[in-house]
This record gives structure tokens, sequence and C-alpha cells, in this order.
């Protein structure tokens, strides 16, 4: 008899993640002798643990297949870590009692580092209990922290979406400059790793110049500040580029730096206007300021083809890792060249994955701190190859939102912890 | 014996504007009998102040020919108003003297409002001076604010990018919205109008709560407040793209309610923050803002092929009209129909044009404030209509940047007001 299989996604969702999630039903779909239905988990893990588990055999192929193009999350995620198994024995029974009773024995868990740890302890678990679940990660995250895998689905479509808005505003300010605007400052995310920030340093090789503000370098006001006199005065503007990660030298994040409204109330700022102000203060140039925020992860109109096809290929190696009788493992991308890209799915253990966090090499960050080097623009060219728009109707991507029928319930009610 | 022509570009820059440079050129490059040299002023209408004129027969058809697809000014624009014929005369007189000294006879003027108020005005001093120029303006602005136009080249392509920005950051919002962020506020450009506020509410047909705050509607906060409330608890999260124009009952804009960094300086903030926190305070909900600013207007790579189609379009009627002795006069978009959208080239006097704003109309605005009618959404959707996507090379767009080659000059030198 086929077992069933549980998906569900994990954290901040992607443009991409979707594609994986197609990737797994669609392959699973390929093997009804082995796999039964697919269930997903209605806003992530939290829909297994409150047994609201989604039906995806009531959608349709048509349907499955546009999950490819539509960013989000289409069955809903959420941000719930799950204790140790120590500290919170009860919620991993708890998961397994939900998979026992929807006679669940794949579980493929789509997120980052947390959801990799989940992932793992399930499986170490279920083991222990008698009812073993196939426990496999399919990566996804738009910071590319993940370890052992060369990138991660959901960083390849950001980095693009960073790199080409950077350089069309770019074009903007160098054509306004003579009379008016000489500063553009752009936030991006990634409060630990500068990945998404260094793709703003791309713009470099077509005539920008740009300042890259990376969390992992301290934030030097003065060297800053005369790297952008001397842009300006040399070329007539300057990009930042600033990562919301970026700190004083203290820690302090430059976002927090006192921005108060009306009511005295902080919070307010974002680390763009700050960078902005501290620029005017000292040099008088005229800046704008952008802050993309949710736009960049959304993206999928600008989505890389390469992110794309690899998202899809985590979520279909994923399933036939687990039809080939793995455990706890995660598939990943293995670059065999970046000129031509060439690379292939590999995988990994879950125990070498679970809570580790892959910074940027300090040998991708320029010596002053501000840019990027070769090495670094030789890895993420190939990661924002290729573009792979989604259809259109009246002008509108045409996205899909699911039906997401429920699965009757069998088990008690339980109360996540708050 | 041909006259030379000359174009500038005029204010913010778009996405397009470049396309009407290119279809100004393209046109006038088929009429070698009439149209001898065309051109451009470097940085604007300044560089033909300063007498800094730019040879646009140097470049390539291919360069030429990719100024269709890339955004910004390739010539350089300017923010530089020119005062009236009385307090100013000199400075009208020194283009017709530095027009006379390069045997220009054709002024193409691309810009808004204040640009057809020089063309206008050129054209009748040239006259009265002697040396008759035909000064025809090329409609452009982001703001749709030019009047008797349908719509404006450079508006289609900033609502499509809105939009679609509005939609993608919903999905994204919708999916996470169970357990974290439940708010999304977006801030676009429009300190006058609401036009491109107004693209935001075209998501309301994806299944989108969004409410939209326009600067022609007071800000009322107890009822906006209200509607964000219903929309959360009814849906689950709530989007709201807000104009950087929105201003309270009194007159401030939002974007100056007060926001104060560190040293206690004004002006770090946007509208978006302070609409988040308002929220904040009243409803407790978690948020997430973006600010778009220059992202919005430079995003060719999602241009709308309807605006670019128009942009080029407008420029190649513009040298129509010149060619057929026409002066102060403006090609216009003339609607035919909303659906299927059919619309042909039409031409105003520069005398309607100039400094008229044109408002959104009442009837585009729901009831409440809040959002768009259906005549709003028949009026805007076919202006995103279509996708006319740039070439890539190695995952970026391949925009072109001119040689910009310099005129010798001819002219005494001439200094700008400051």
């Amino acid at each position: 008899m086929p077992k069933n299989a549980f998906y569900a996604q994990s954290g901040g969702v992607t443009a991409v993640i979707n594609a994986s999630a197609c990737g797994v039903i669609e392959t699973a779909r390929q093997h009804p002798e082995q796999i039964g239905t697919v269930y997903a988990g209605r806003n992530g893990i939290i829909g297994a643990l409150t047994e609201e588990l989604i039906d995806t055999s009531q959608e349709s192929a048509a349907a499955i297949a546009a999950l490819r193009h539509t960013p989000s999350g289409g069955f809903g995620s959420c941000r719930y870590k799950m204790k140790s198994l120590e500290a919170n024995r009860h919620e991993y029974e708890r998961l397994i009692e939900v998979f026992k009773a929807h006679d669940i024995g794949y579980f493929f868990y789509n997120g980052g580092g947390d959801s990799a740890d989940t992932c793992l302890k399930v499986s170490q678990l279920s083991d222990s209990m008698g009812y073993p679940i196939q426990a496999v990660h399919i990566p996804k995250t738009v910071d590319n922290d993940l370890p052992v895998t060369d990138n991660c689905p959901g960083f390849g479509s950001v980095a693009k979406y960073i790199a080409v808005s950077t350089l069309e505003a770019s074009f903007d300010v160098r054509s306004m400059a003579k009379t008016s605007t000489k500063i553009f400052v752009l936030e991006v995310m990634g409060r630990h790793a500068g990945w998404i920030a260094a793709a703003g340093g791309l713009v470099e090789d077509h005539g920008i110049p740009v300042v890259v503000l990376f969390p992992e370098v301290e934030f030097d006001q003065a060297k800053f500040l005369a790297k952008v006199q001397a842009n300006v005065e040399q070329q007539g503007f300057c990009t930042i580029v600033v990562s919301e990660g970026c700190h004083w030298p203290d820690g302090k994040f430059l976002a927090e730096q006192g921005t108060r409204d009306a009511f005295g109330h902080a919070q307010l700022g974002g680390a763009a206007p700050v960078v902005a102000n501290l620029i005017k203060e000292a040099l008088g140039y005229k800046f704008h300021w952008a802050v993309a925020d949710y736009l960049q992860r959304a993206a999928r109109h600008l989505a890389s083809k390469s992110d794309v096809e690899q998202a899809y290929a985590m979520g279909k190696a994923g399933v036939e890792l687990a039809l080939a009788g793995k455990n706890s493992v995660m598939p990943t991308i293995v670059r065999d060249s970046s000129t031509p890209y060439v690379w292939h799915v590999g995988s990994a253990a879950l125990a070498d994955v679970a809570n580790v966090e892959k910074m940027m090499p300090k040998s991708y960050i320029s010596e002053d701190g501000f840019g990027i080097t070769a090495a670094c623009k030789e890895y993420l060219i190939p990661l924002i190859q290729g573009e792979d728009y989604p259809p259109y109707k009246n002008g509108m991507p045409d996205y899909v939102t699911l039906k997401n029928a429920a699965v009757p319930k069998k088990c008690p009610a339980f109360a996540l912890k708050k």
C-alpha cells in the first residue's frame, strides 16, 4: 500500500518556493504505486500540529503546474520554530500522531536552517516511536545561508531583482544628476549575511559607481563618506546598496539609528533613509532612497531562470530521494562549472545542514569593504541567468490561488504554544 | 536645404522616454531631405542654453534602436524651469541664438506641463525674432497629468509596475499572515494626482483586500483604521498603497509627520512608515513597508507594451507633425475603445496643453475614498497591457549607454541662472 505524503512551507516565502511545491507534487503524482495523496500543511508546520491539512489531490494538474510561476506560499507558511526535543517533546509527538492518523510516511519540509533541524528531529523521533517517517528537507531561503548546497532556491531571483533594480535606478539617477538627485540608496534584505546586497555590486560592471554596505563589514562613516564623495566628484553620482543588517562598530543597526515619530516612538526607520541623511548632512548632495522589502522576495515577474529550474529540481529530487529510500536528507545544488554554468543535483545529510549558517566568504568582499570581488561575480552571475516570465492576462501576471480544500480531522484538538 | 533638429528630455525620466527619443531619431533619419542632423541637449534644455549639444548622428542605428528598451534619459535630463518671457527673455533669446548657430529648425521637447509651456514660448518668440522654429512637444510624465491626451507615455509602465508589485507583495503577506506580517504598506509616487496609487487598486480584482490612500482625498485616520481592521478581521491581512502626496485635513503630508533622526532633523521619513506605525499603534498588527521610489519609474524590465508603443509613436508622430509643417503642437493619444483597446494618434495645440494639470476624475475614486471604481479600472487596464521585455545578457538587461559625442561650440559662453 502506498503511504501518503506531507508537504509544508516554512519561514519567509520566496518567488520560487511554489516551484519546489510544484516539483514535489508533480513528481509524487507520477508514482501512485508508492505515494498516495500529498497533503499540505495549511500555513506550514502549524497546519500539521493543528491537523489543518490541505488535500492537494483536489487541485487540477493545471493549478499545480501554475504553482511553478506563482510567488509566495501557495499553502501558507509560518514562522514557528519548534524548540528542542527536550523542551518540547510533545509537539514532535503530536506531529507523528497526525502523520500516523493520515497514514503519512513521507515528510517534505521546504525551508531554511530551522526547518532542516525540525526535519531531522522528526525523522529521529519517529524512528524511536516505531512509526518511521522518511523526512526530506527541500532547501529554500532568499538569504542563501544554507550550508553544503552551492546556493539556495529563492536567492537567485532576489539577486536578479536587486541587480536589475539597482541598474535601472542608477541609470535614472545618472541622467538627472547634473541638476538634481546625485545619491540613490537602496535598502535590501539580509540581516546576517550580505549575499543579497552583494548582488547590487554587480552593476559596477555596467558603468555604475556603486557602494555596497554589508552586514559583514562594520560601518565606517568617514571612509564611507569619502568613497561616496569620490564617486560623485568623478562620475557625477553614486548608488548605495545597503543591507538591512548593516551596523555600527558597536553592533547597533543603522536602521535603529534613533528615528523617532511625532510621538517619540522608535522603529520607524530603515537603513536607507539613515544612510541618505548621513550623506546629506556631510556632503549636501540631493538624495532619493528606496526600501524594496517584500517586493524583492516576491518578484516572480523577474525570476531567474536558473532559480526557477533549481527550485523545481529540488522538489522533484526530494521526492526521488524518498522513493529511493533515503531519510534525513536534503537535495543540494552542486556547481560543476560557472562559465558555462553547469550544475547537478546532489544530496546532504540533514545532520550536516541543520543549524549551520553559511556566511559570505571574506574573499567575496573587496578590500575596501564596499564592493564585491571577481570571485563573487563569478559566483553570482550564473544564479541570475535567464528569464522565466509568468503568463499574463489583462496586463497582470496570471498567478494561481489554490482551492486548498481541508482534509477532515481525525485527531483530538491541539493547542499551539503562544 | 534640410534644417537640423534639436531634441531634449525634460524633468523626471521614465522607463520609456528613451523610446520616444528612438521614435524621433529613427523617423528623422528616414527624412534626410527635410531633416539634417538631430542634435540632443546634454542634460536637457540646459544643454541648449550652454550649447552642450550631442551629435546623435554619431550613434549607430543599433544604439538608437536600443534606446527603445533602455530606461532613463539617454542624453541626460534636468529640472530647470524657464521663467516667464517677461522675467527671463534673455534665456529664450539664447535658445534661439544657439538654434540659429547650428541651423536648427525643429525643436522637439520631450516632457510634461512645464516643457510644453517652454516649447510654446520658443515657438512664439522665434517667430517674432525672425528665425522661425517649428516647436513640437512630445508628451512624457509618469504622473499622467497632461491634458487633452488620453494618457501620457511613462505612466502605463509605472502603473504596471505598481499593480504587479502590489499583487506580488500581497500574495507574500497573505501566505504569512497567520503567524506573521498582516499589514503591507507600499508608498508610490504622485504628489498631486493619485493616478499611480490608483494602479495599486487593480489588485482588488485579484482577491486582495487593498486600501488606497490618494492625494485627492484628505486622510481620515479613524475611517482608515476601521477599514484596515475590517479587512484583517475578514481576510486575515491588508495591503495599503499610499501616495507620497497623501495628506492630513490641514494639508500636511503624512510623510512629514514628524519623523526625526538622532540629531532631531526632520525629512527622514516616507509616508509608508508613518502609515504602518499608525496601524501598529492602533491595532497592534505586525507590518512591513516598502518605498518604491525610483525603482517604479525606471522599471523598464516590466514595461507595459502599450506604453512602449505609445512612447515610440509619440516621438514618431512629433517628427511627422513637424514634417507636415505644424508648429506649437503636441501629438496625443486618442482612445477609441477600451475593450478591445484601440487608440490612434491625434494632436493638440500647445496653448491648450501648457500649464494645465489633469487631475483624476472624482468618478474614478470609490465612494469611501479608499479604492477605485469600475470606470477607473476600465481606464487603467489597457494602459498596462502587454509586456515588452528588454534583451538580457548574462542575467542583466542589455541597456545602452550612448557615446554622446559633443558638437563643437559656436556661440559665446552663457551662464545659467542659479
